[in-house]
């Protein structure tokens, strides 16, 4: 197995740096966009052989050194009760505003309520017939709940910061559901065979200093506590996240995967000794040309820090314009960069 | 004239805390809501005695310690050659996305294409007789950009990011043409009779450190060199810049306002000695309890750094469902509980 990827998780040496993409299964690729014609987004996550199909395409086409299981942040959501539409943003009818709300929310069993997902990793991981690792993934507790009190994505998260400003003792009845929900969720992913777990915190960067203190930080370290396992990295990922970035020393994740506002070298300062990082080419670069993208991939290469592993990724999701041949050239950029640096 | 609110600008002691509202003339006051059902946005904006009606509404209401111009940071974009619908998100037509593009942009001359914001500053000025300041204020030449750029309020700024990262030139070209064009509307604005400027820079934040030095920093600073007068503070306004903060040093505001992210003494610590602060109350928490505006208006004035001057404001604008009791206890709640601290 190219164990790279696993290899820099945990800070070990490496002959050159692992790169995968956020959302390298998506809609730059036109195999995808095939596939997509004849089934929605939810069909696809649903349908173990058609999510194996989207999560190879970019492996094969552009050799990542990791694959993400194809699925989505809110794919649990209708098991916990709540409907979800995407059109193409995700639209929830309910949206879960006060303590009662809350009450009815189910903790769902993964096995029996998420067993599409269960059986798409085992299918993958056939598929992948060992070669590189695959990652699960799951959302972090205050982006779940950011989702499900807005009732869908929002600007200013209004109603979310309200729950946590008045409702302080209901918003962490919901954060602790959701520790619950989703270490269940992702401990039945490692039991099915992923080797490594992202948690996206899409939006926790939005919160304020005082309010990532008091309600995020505390049940995303026992979220990560309950989801470790000897040899399988967890990975946690927050952008915008610069006034809290200090704070995730004792979150007690294996990577800190970062968008581009600061450079990997600030992001450890600020961190301190210890996990590994994962990022942070600007997404849009890849619009450009070719020149900007071997600049940027070696700007980010020679600047991540020497003290501890590194994999490449970009700063937050692929864009859907990209050019498929700038992720291919993206790909082997750091491929062939990151060896040369090394000898 | 209650000069508290230039006073705190230049960091001079004053007997209490001065307070306005970002975005006090607006949609949250019933009294604003009959005016724009019989005009829309651009005629209010356009209209001196419209203007002047809505700006005196909260002062008149809640007896906030400064007014602001009632106008909109795209207010010269027609004037540069560029159509702007409100819908309600502004919408460009042609959108600036080449260096032909910035070629054909006007550098329009405010007295006689934006006659109608100096007359509207003419006429709030004769309603507030004295009473209070006035403030003018514009777009940050990188916020205007965005705008320009994107054709619209946008999620990750692809075109702008694009052109930074492939047309570096272009855009230098880009933001110099608006520090022409900005300087000479607020020089027009100080000149009809505002007491201070703030400059908005809604959207600076989501740029990268490195991009932000590039090409916000400098432009910025000459802009707000070119518009400083003895007695005339100028306000730099920017939100999601934890990563940038310390820069913000050597841009010559009087005054740096900011949202909640960080605590105002932690952005006093990270600027280092100087400017004034302005804010930075979370704008939900109007949305909520009497106990809880209390509680944060306490927290942010007990945390205002006492080395320099503090203007109490939200962390970005009045959100539309604010109730008016809110706004009206929020007002009252400053100057009440600044008074007690100082005796």
């Amino acid at each position: 197995m190219n164990d790279l990827f696993l290899r820099a998780c945990r800070g070990e040496a490496v002959e050159r740096t692992p790169v995968w993409i956020m959302r390298q299964a998506g809609r730059y690729m036109a195999q995808y966009r095939e596939v997509r014609k004849k089934h929605n987004f939810w069909t696809v996550c649903r349908t173990p052989e058609l999510a194996t199909m989207v999560t190879m395409q970019p492996i094969d086409r552009f050799g990542m050194d990791a694959a993400i299981l194809f699925s989505d942040i809110l794919v649990g959501l209708p098991a916990m009760g709540l409907d979800v539409d995407f059109n193409p943003g995700p639209q929830l009818e309910n949206p879960v505003r006060t303590s009662a709300d809350i009450d009815t929310l189910h903790r769902f069993d993964p096995l029996t309520d998420l067993g599409f997902v269960l059986d798409a990793i085992k299918s993958i991981l056939k598929e992948i017939d060992g070669r590189i690792p695959l990652i699960g993934f799951g959302g972090a507790p205050l982006t779940l709940a950011a989702y499900m009190v807005e009732g869908g994505g929002s600007k200013n998260f209004m109603y979310l910061r309200g729950l946590l400003h008045e409702e302080p003792r209901s918003a962490k009845k919901l954060m602790s559901f959701l520790v619950d929900t989703q270490a269940d969720y992702l401990n039945a992913q490692i039991d099915a065979g992923v080797q490594a777990i992202q948690i996206f915190d899409t939006w926790a960067g939005h919160m304020s200093r005082q309010l990532y203190r008091e309600f995020v930080l505390e049940p995303m370290a026992q979220l990560i506590e309950r989801v470790k396992r000897p040899g399988v990295p967890v990975i946690y990922f927050i952008r915008d996240a610069a006034h809290v970035l200090d704070l995730l020393s004792s979150i007690g994740a294996d990577v800190i995967s970062v968008d581009d506002k600061l450079t990997l070298s600030s992001v450890a300062e600020m961190i301190g000794p210890g996990p590994s990082l994962q990022g942070n080419l600007d997404s849009t670069v890849l619009l450009g040309s070719r020149k900007s993208i071997h600049e940027g991939v070696k700007r980010v290469l020679e600047d991540a820090p020497k003290d501890r592993g590194h994999i490449f990724n970009l700063s937050h999701g692929i864009l859907p314009p990209t050019p498929e041949e700038n992720a291919a050239y993206l790909v082997e950029t750091v491929k062939r960069l990151s060896l040369v640096k090394e000898t």
